[in-house]
């Protein structure tokens, strides 16, 4: 059996049993199995006390159940771990998600607690996700395996070594409109890791991009191998945590991993085609940009109605490396008719604050026929006056990529806040990946031509092997 | 009369005049007028053709209203303009804002029409905010004049040259819970400039920074002169647009001013005391930390209840130079006194995510009595689960702060999107700026040690020179 086959029992499962599933709202088991109630597949509680648990028949053991048992999902203290872990390997579970924390993060006697844990999973064939962690989702099939909110929905895999900022992060993007595809968070990485993770992912059709939080690595060749076949299907941006060195001492005591040296990390990442990400946002903002398709060069053109816009963009891309787009004289040409007179034709293209839907659209055409222009990306300042509407650029914007059906990478830079929301989800269900600050927008282009570049790097070194 | 007295009619007027008020939605008259009728002064409508504008008995000239004028605001076509400024001269107005675009940003024709704009408005001693601007706010009178929604009040003053990116801004911030003090969009800059308005808020008590988004200076010597004098009153803090080569080309189009070479502007600016920003939320992080105290050194001590969030934090903070506190047996005692056997007692001080908001009070006062500590960040994952209140370690801090009294910043760094909204509208209300990312937070941090040091610098040149 491949490891793509053993962890899609973890994102898929037919049936699921949640042991130490509870009726108090004040313990973890009562949110977990609340929130796996809305998944379509079979979910069974399991308590040693109850004979329901939130209105469901339970069960004293997952060897009660009358079903198979594809995942179990544990949370009861840690002293039970092992007994429930026996259980599940008499039952044939073959995937737990181990919440439950006070393993080998908390010192020796909880590492022996670990490795016990460990070696009735081997014996068993149970593939591990934690212990110490806050669970996994699929958002796709709505399977939310942990005590959290589920995420929005989308096309980000997001691998956490923390899980509670892993947590945050969901909220976070809850409120910023940012999708996800599975959300992972490894805990102790006690038998799944981001290796393993990477190359179930690989294979997964929902994911575009993976994100990954690292704090430090145990395996690190397993670790860059993975990586570098991975990179070459899809895209892998990581965030190192421990970069700096009393960062890398909190790394030591939060995860009991080596952080390492980054600089170490960072050449290694590189190597292996992983997309380095500095920040939780631009690790998000570049993942994001994955479904777009990938740009032939880094020639960006920027579209903006208001010029403040455009110069804070067009520094961001500038410093990141990118080129600005000289546009072609056919494409300055066809702007002239589009524009008013007043407006700037030259890259940064600024359309004046008047610009309407119809000029967005228009201006959308042009720049991404020009075959100067690898990546576009189209900022706006969604108007807050009553003459114009609210949603009519991004109308514009969709109205012109389902015509052109480009491509090239579209990237969005609609701002204001609240009052850009019904823009933003526009945007959205054209495909178009939005960003509220200029600095995110230009970390998405960077990461397309940097992955761009690589695959096709990685491409001619195979064909010259072949 | 000082510059200090004639600005005040800008934002303290005892009664302001709208020219080209509006009853039609769709005009930007109609926003203008509608914006400040919430202004406690005495507010008129002036438009030619309408007895009666917003249920509201309107004037054909700002010559027939019964009463003085301090304030006009102007927003009729920029045909009209001249005629209206000498009406206002006749009528002793001496404060104009002049929203209407079409002056010198637009060419020959435009520049020469704002050059009689402002002989008129010399000849008879009107100060001109604009032409080509969104307006201004005062917050804490609710003067909001401007086509956009009011900001929240704060105690940032922000400068915008450029009016859209500006007005974008105050939307974002609205949304993100920043205040400001007063907004000023500088448009063209005819007359009121940068150097004016920062000696203006240079006295403004509800102002404890400056924020400047700069693109291009006209009098570079006015400029610096008048921010190293008001550098040694409050803070100042710029992001220039226009950093990259294209970026600059852009700025040239944009606003007509010539960028400069960056590393000339940023040499000059830190010279004479303005923080430099990178981003716009930097800029915002920065300004908002300056309601707290000024720090005595730059060790740095972090309080958190997820491992991830120290370890991000604690690199962002020496990413910037700072150094991470060597915290005193004292505290180490009472942390272990406080927190769990498993909770880390280095710093970055981890409470792990059992600790309540007892904890969270226990620790924050014995970080900031620490002599070894200069600045605290309290970081926190708001918990999402129904055993602890999202409000407890929030109130925990409020109630140390509230205790010891700290004559040391303390900045937050609650996460978690929506799920820490009442979180932080508590530290909000106990002063404390809260940041939800952790390189805002160690920014902000960073601008609170930078400018305390410019500050002791300049008291002990000034000190020696006496």
């Amino acid at each position: 059996m491949s490891v793509e086959e053993d962890l899609s029992k973890f994102f898929n499962p037919r049936s699921v049993a949640v042991i130490g599933a509870s009726d108090n709202p004040s313990k973890l088991g009562y949110d977990v199995f609340k929130n796996l109630r809305e998944y379509g597949g079979r979910v069974y509680p399991v308590n040693v006390r109850r004979e329901y648990v939130q209105g469901v028949k339970a069960f004293k053991s997952v060897l009660d159940i009358p079903d198979e048992v594809d995942l179990a999902v544990i949370v009861v203290p840690r002293e039970y771990v092992a007994g429930v872990m026996r259980e599940c390997g008499e039952k044939g579970v073959k995937a737990a998600v181990i919440i439950t924390a006070g393993f080998s993060e908390v010192g020796e006697e909880g590492a022996r607690l670990e490795r016990e844990v460990i070696s009735i999973a081997r014996k068993y064939g149970i593939r591990v996700i934690g212990p110490n962690c806050v669970g996994i989702m699929n958002t796709w099939n709505n399977l939310n395996a942990t005590f959290v909110t589920k995420a929005k929905r989308g096309y980000v895999a997001f691998v956490s070594q923390s899980g509670a900022l892993g947590a945050a992060i969901i909220y976070k993007t809850i409120k910023e409109r940012v999708g996800f595809s599975k959300f992972i968070s490894v805990g102790n990485m006690a038998d799944v890791d981001f290796a393993d993770l990477m190359r179930y992912l690989a294979n997964d059709p929902e994911t575009k991009a993976i994100a990954l939080y690292v704090e430090g690595v145990k395996n690190g060749r397993k670790f860059l191998q993975a990586a570098r076949e991975v990179s070459r299907v899809k895209p892998v941006i990581a965030l190192k945590g421990g970069r700096s060195a009393s960062g890398s001492r909190a790394v030591a005591s939060h995860t009991g991993s080596l952080a390492g040296n980054y600089r170490v990390y960072e050449a290694a990442f590189r190597q292996s085609g992983i997309l380095v990400a500095e920040t939780i946002d631009e690790l998000l903002s570049m993942a994001r940009a994955f479904t777009q398709p990938l740009p032939r060069g880094g020639r960006v053109a920027i579209l903006t109605n208001a010029g403040g816009l455009g110069v804070l963009l067009t520094d961001e891309v500038e410093r990141r490396g990118l080129r600005m787009a000289k546009l072609s004289e056919e494409t300055v040409g066809r702007l002239r008719e589009v524009l008013l007179p007043i407006a700037s034709l030259k890259n940064p293209v600024d359309t004046v604050a008047g610009a309407r839907g119809r000029e967005y659209r228009e201006c959308v055409k042009a720049l991404v026929k020009d075959p100067n222009v690898d990546i576009l990306i189209v900022a706006c300042v969604v108007p807050t006056f009553a003459s114009m509407s609210r949603t009519e650029h991004a109308e514009g914007v969709a109205e012109a990529v389902k015509e052109v059906k480009p491509d090239k990478p579209i990237l969005a830079a609609f701002l204001a806040g609240h009052v850009s929301e019904d823009a933003k989800e526009l945007l959205e269900s054209a495909g178009i990946p939005n960003y509220e600050r200029p600095e995110d927008a230009a970390s998405a282009a960077k990461a397309l031509v940097t992955y761009a570049t690589y695959r096709r790097a990685a491409a001619g070194e195979a064909a010259s092997k072949a």
